[in-house]
């Protein structure tokens, strides 16, 4: 049984704070600093260069992969880490282009991260605009795919509205018509269960700065069903995907399986935070996590919704419709929220009018819970938007 | 005048070593742990999500990269900090192509460290091989450069034999013949003086965890001349490279100059490393570090010479033709780099027979060189390659 409390206590939470924005950025593990410590003072410092070998630093990208693994339903061996999120969607899409050599559409949503998006249109570009990018409304993405659709790229939970996606749902349906599905976990890896390995999907992306609690900027992932991970063309060759990197060969040959997906010099500063935060993951099942995370976000949302009943409810209220965060729309949402930041309720705010809060049992608990919708009402009820300059903090704890 | 002697005290050294391999990893600055706590326990800690503005997070990569552009020759606002080297090669690459559109050949040379061919070989399989990438000997680049050269693509010191390209003469010739010019200065910046204003060079990168001393996996730099750098196209087009990031919009508009560089979320921990480690190039001038740079190899190639005749000098003796490091060719070069490394005198070895020695005047002084040169001499006069599992410690300090 997870034991919530002790989890709590593994994450340094300023006094006065209740921290509803972990999915954006993950507060810090208390570990962190000294995972962080050995990795700067003695691995680098004194093990030097010899540090690759001897400390393990060369073989991190795929050990911490297989730890993100167990959290995303994936079989060990079939995650590895490194760059950014932004980068990992690339690969997987022109990986996944390369599989549907005759086929010239990417089909994604408008609750897609904006950065994928992004990525693919460059990547359209750069293909000499062969292959398009086609956006549909969310709920309209099963109607869209067809047998034109190569690669089918979605966020599974949006990070406007929480709203989830039925991952097994629209990958069959991808399948059905021969499109490779490509997943990101952005909003999912260590907030709701992912079974990858039941939906089949070829590729799954995620940062590890959110729910995994890794860091500013920490690493991403990528995920490559294994089945297909030994002939999948990395469209970023780097040395480290190479088969034998310190060959120094002038050829470029894929390095096995997911190793083809490793592009430069790991992140080792950055991995040995993530470490830290990844061990308090040990503590506990995602299905318990989910569990918690339902039971807060439904006292969440009745606890706001009765102090202030004219926010709207964006995220679905059907449990298996929605991922870790509660939405709410609300025409002074910003100005609403900058004042909740004020008293120590931290949230967020996405244009054009949406009141984020994540909630993550690793460190959010009840009481928080009830602090917050607490606040919620007294901010609202009060139109502190009319003065944001109020500064007076309440008892938040 | 540089102090070299206090610099060396800036770095945290091991006890009865000579560190000859800051052109692979550089040595750990003191001051990175504490900047590291700062940015973990005050900004991540406290300030949580606040601190990307509080604490100035999301302008470092430009901010860091403006220190870096001094070191470079090149003007700030040049130059931005992100992802790895590799990933650097890629972008500029892409970019590179995307401004010669009727032209078809990569140009690069057999001296390149192999993943910059690899990105380049991925390229050009993604663009479905309608560009070819043409690998020529390093002496036979300038007469390879014709009208059809899209990009000529170089490292500008050789990371096997140490030998420096001469980066005005080719970059001349690639203009005159309408071609991009991208170098790579991973063996460069920090250990030699480069003018990338003066030389007019399209496109440059680098990594910085090399003789800029920034830590495993540090952040790579990207350059891209002023002058072009509002038309360049982004092919890695992400959200922080996007006109206005925080508008979350659904199409790419690239953000003014060098920002549309940048790609994902930056690595934050990675940057503060750095940033400690950039402090100590505030001491001194590159034109300095040069100078002791000529004169630590000219002594180390004289003793080693000295003390084993046999050794064959593969790095030019022209110091207009070099860079600071100093590669020997011989045939039991491998065993004897580790009966070196035995004997706490830390090159590396390149196959299938260099044996590379990083002269790094910010933290080796002549007290070491001779140190090395003598391990070099006693290790291989007594051929110390028959029994590598000796492991008695020489007087080396």
């Amino acid at each position: 049984m997870a034991d919530f409390a002790a989890t709590k206590q593994l994450f340094s939470l300023p006094k006065g704070v209740v921290y509803l924005d972990g999915n954006s950025l993950g507060p810090l593990p208390k570990a962190a600093m000294a995972r962080l410590s050995t990795t700067v003072e003695e691995e680098w410092g004194r093990e030097l260069i010899r540090a690759w070998n001897s400390a393990g630093w060369m073989a991190r990208p795929r050990s911490i992969g297989d730890r993100i693994a167990r959290l995303i339903g994936a079989a060990s061996g079939s995650v590895v880490m490194g760059d950014t999120l932004s980068i990992k969607v690339f690969q997987a899409l022109a990986a996944g282009l390369a599989l549907r050599p005759g086929r010239t559409v990417i089909l994604s949503d408008t609750g897609n991260f904006p950065s994928d998006l992004y990525m693919a249109q460059g990547l359209c570009r750069l293909l000499g605009n062969r292959v398009t990018l086609k956006v549909v409304e969310p709920e309209a993405v099963l109607g869209a795919i067809d047998d034109q659709v190569a690669v089918v790229m979605l966020t599974h939970v949006d990070y406007r509205t929480g709203a989830m996606h039925d991952m097994a749902a629209i990958t069959a349906k991808a399948h059905a018509h021969g499109a490779v599905m490509v997943w990101d976990l952005a909003h999912s890896a260590g907030a709701v269960e992912v079974d990858l390995s039941a939906c089949r999907a070829e590729f799954a992306v995620g940062c590890t700065y959110k729910y995994l609690n890794g860091g500013p900027g920490a690493p991403a992932f990528i995920y490559v069903r294994p089945d297909i991970a030994d002939y999948v063309e990395p469209p970023l060759s780097g040395w480290l995907g190479h088969a034998t990197p310190f060959a120094f060969e002038l050829a470029y040959a894929p390095g096995r399986g997911i190793e083809r997906m490793r592009v430069g010099t790991p992140p080792i500063l950055a991995l040995a935070a993530l470490e830290a935060a990844l061990d308090i993951f040990d503590h506990v099942q995602m299905r318990e996590v989910r569990a918690q995370s339902l039971r807060l976000t439904d006292l969440f949302i009745k606890e706001a919704m009765t102090a202030v009943p004219e926010l709207e409810l964006v995220t679905p209220i059907d449990a298996n419709r929605r991922g870790s965060q509660v939405s709410f729309r609300h025409p002074q949402g910003y100005a609403a929220m900058r004042a909740l930041i004020d008293v120590g309720v931290i949230g967020d705010f996405r244009a054009p009018d949406i009141m984020r809060f994540g909630v993550t049992p690793l460190f959010i608990d009840e009481a928080d819970v009830r602090t917050a919708a607490g606040a919620v009402g007294l901010v609202m009820r009060e139109r502190r938007w009319d003065n944001i300059k109020y500064r007076e903090r309440l008892a938040v704890t």
